[in-house]
């Protein structure tokens, strides 16, 4: 069970871009040298964080990034699934139902046991990554940050 | 995010083991033919559980697997770490020390907030996992179940 080596690249930015002044935008180039990332990779998951409605981009010379509403009102989980898509980790596949043990059609109306436990457990993974804004990251942050982070990403 | 497809078949084979009386094996032949999976590949991981710990492997003609403890001291999280590990999905590089924004090691000592909040959703997960055993699994199926599964598995 692994997520994509890029959630940590676009969990970093997003909370990089939620530091700038409301009319503020940054470039995949910007934001990949401030973290050492590879630009058009990184390119492909801000449009996919924007296709999610996380980011908007704006064309043009001075075009780039920016948050597509408040960081109070965007998620860890809400960033995370844009990047890995919001499918369960254990697939039930109805086992139960196959070989010489298999139960009928009939006897399976109700979810298996085992099935609803593992989405218990993903429900309760979703939960704590939804209880988590953008803005509660930003306010464990220096209070000097927001003020370095524009500097480096805009000189 | 992808649990392997085996782990729907050890949550099953571990449910099903627990329906045996306190003497009796199973094969990983029989298991395969109970559920209809592919034999040689499921006796690995079997052989998984074994090594975790929460089955025992008799040999000889009537060997086979069976719980290696009682079904309440054997948890979902358990069975599921044999298989996929324990690993947390999320992985953090350390991507804040990278790079024209990256800040020092000693600025650094603190685990970064991101990497926290991943971290705590993996331990919501496990402490769904952890909060259900097998006893509870065995104690959902309807009261037929184990007579009809030993007879079936054994027959
Ligand atoms: S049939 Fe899929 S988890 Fe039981
Ligand atoms: S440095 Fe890895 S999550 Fe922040």
């Amino acid at each position: 069970m692994k997520l994509p080596t890029s959630t940590e690249w676009v969990l970093h930015c997003a909370a990089t871009l939620a530091q700038l002044r409301p009319a503020e935008t940054a470039s995949a180039a910007q934001l990949a040298a401030y973290y050492d990332l590879p630009a058009p990779y990184l390119a492909k998951q801000l449009q996919a964080l924007t296709r999610a409605g996380i980011l908007s981009a704006t064309t043009g010379p001075r075009g780039g990034f920016r948050l597509a509403r408040a960081a109070k009102d965007i998620t860890m989980l809400q960033i995370v699934e844009a990047v890995d898509g919001a499918a369960a980790p254990y697939e039930c596949r109805e086992i139960r139902q196959q070989g010489r043990g298999g139960l009928t059609p009939d006897e399976c109306q109700e979810t298996c046991p085992l099935a609803r436990t593992m989405a218990e457990a993903h429900t309760a993974w979703r939960a704590s990554l939804t209880a988590v804004s953008l803005a509660d990251i930003l306010a464990e942050l220096p209070s000097g940050a927001p003020t370095r982070t524009r500097r480096i990403l805009m000189g």
